[in-house]
């Protein structure tokens, strides 16, 4: 069940030594107990390294219907579960965030928006080190507004930028602004370009995804409850972050590269975009067409995983 | 079906004429279709008027199972339906977004954080617009961090304030930052305390109320996976927020204040606390406690919209 390190791997990888997960909180070693309160799960109720310690890659993304799917795909793909089964949610006694594992691959839902992917990453980073979990490799697959790419491109996230396009992550401790980098792997975007070539199935693209707080205004889009700005306004900014090297735009990358970062976790963000947002600002495509989008990150990273695991 | 204004709220409410919602984006009403995405809902497939043109109270909170047992609570209440039936989710055709109906009440759930409460808000708002709703009240039931206050305390939210203890909610729009006023309606939380003295059963207080971005280093706790301030800075902040005013700590108050504000929508923020932060940082309490303390914003909103109806 726990495949160690295999040749792929170590050849592929940052290092061949084991890497374990960075936790930068001295105050973890005086508690009795953790209580990893969103996912219903804690150190003194569960056994997480026998529940987890094999744990080698995590998916996740915002909506729990497609990580359900996602270790359905995975399970099938890896020979490792029937892919019509129905696979058990390790947190179903909250409705925060949905889990689901097959062998080394968790798959997680996070919710929209920073705070709600940041509070997953908190409980998911101290669950993986709890579980003396190594060589972790994370990868969030969502979906997303494009710039100036014909929708249901993918794109692999270069660097994260804020709304001033800037490649940071500002979050406020005590008061205290503390801007954090968001640098993302650049070695683990390149492997997932190559696994895009060789599937060749879909238009894949490495650019800088812009993470807003807010998916009306935030996004300059004309469609929300208010609106102070005027079409070319919109278009002008658009094409600003366009110039900036964005490519897409959603509502995570940032803190997830940021605290991956910290915890010296190799990450990706692998997002389809369902829109051309230079064209319009509501997703109006079919609802077969989404379908087949949403799941093109999903194919990208499955074909990662299986190539790094050498099934 | 459709109830009109009662006495009571003529003479209780802010106006005794008509309040309609109030939308500022001027390009809706070119848009031959209004597409709510993350509902599935939108004006073209569905008669919105039609489906919600009768609602007065939509109550709001992060969790779905908490927003579908407030239905069955408030059925039960009304007298307009078993509080033991399965109520449909009007939104069943998506994940984001949970969504329930018994006669002028509508419970919807928004997930955790700022961003994801305000897509979940400029789609209500643009739902109630096209459903042609008047004199609608949302409330906000929540869970929170206390300080200073034994767990289980309701508080009603004064003022919403930001991590620095300010009254305002900023957020970025084509690249500028701009500042909106966070202030609930008066009224509305005195008439809430009313109820509370009424039901005695717990303990109820009017204070302010942090939003933050982060549950973990943003609200100071040491229990995240990185923490990089003592336990006496960190009750240090927790006490200066105090003599700020400040009795709990949540993660949606700021941009439901503004936005709802901005749509001339009386709105009020109820949370209970589960734990007091100047004693801890972990939700440890038993399940059985915690359902009990999350049923008093419940119990607290189903008594005034009770009372409001005269039912």
């Amino acid at each position: 069940m726990a495949p160690g390190l295999n040749n792929k791997e170590k050849k592929d990888g940052a290092s061949s030594k084991e890497t374990s997960i960075h936790l930068s909180n001295p105050h973890l070693n005086s508690m009795k107990e953790d209580i990893l309160y969103h996912f219903d799960l804690g150190t003194g109720s569960h056994d997480l390294p026998a529940m987890f310690g094999d744990v080698k890659f995590v998916c996740v993304g915002g909506s729990p219907w497609r990580m359900k799917a996602f270790i359905q795909y995975i399970a099938g793909e890896l020979g490792l579960g029937d892919p019509n089964a129905d696979y058990t949610n390790i947190c179903a006694r909250t409705d925060r965030y949905s889990m689901y594992k097959v062998g080394p691959v968790l798959s997680v839902s996070h919710g929209m928006g920073i705070p709600s992917i940041a509070i997953m990453l908190h409980e998911l980073i101290k669950l993986l080190y709890h579980a003396k979990c190594t060589n972790v490799t994370v990868l969030r697959i969502g979906t997303s507004g494009g710039i100036g790419l014909e929708p249901g491109t993918v794109v692999i996230t270069k660097q994260s930028v804020d709304a001033l396009f800037k490649p940071q992550f500002e979050q406020v401790i005590l008061g205290k602004t503390v801007v954090r980098n968001t640098d993302l792997d650049e070695e683990l975007m390149q492997q997932l370009l190559q696994c895009s070539k060789e599937i060749d199935e879909f238009q894949t693209v490495i650019g800088n995804t812009m993470c807003t707080t807010d998916f009306y205004e935030g996004q300059a889009r004309l469609d929300g409850a208010f609106c102070s700005y005027t079409e070319k306004e919109k278009l002008s900014y658009l094409k600003d972050a366009y110039e900036a090297g964005v490519r897409n735009i959603e509502m995570e990358s940032s803190v997830f590269a940021a605290m991956c970062k910290l915890s010296g976790i190799r990450a990706a963000v692998v997002c389809v975009t369902l829109l051309n947002r230079l064209e319009g600002d509501q997703i109006s495509s079919s609802h077969d067409l989404l379908v087949n989008y949403q799941q093109r990150p999903q194919k990208l990273v499955g074909y990662f995983i299986k190539k790094q695991l050498q099934v």
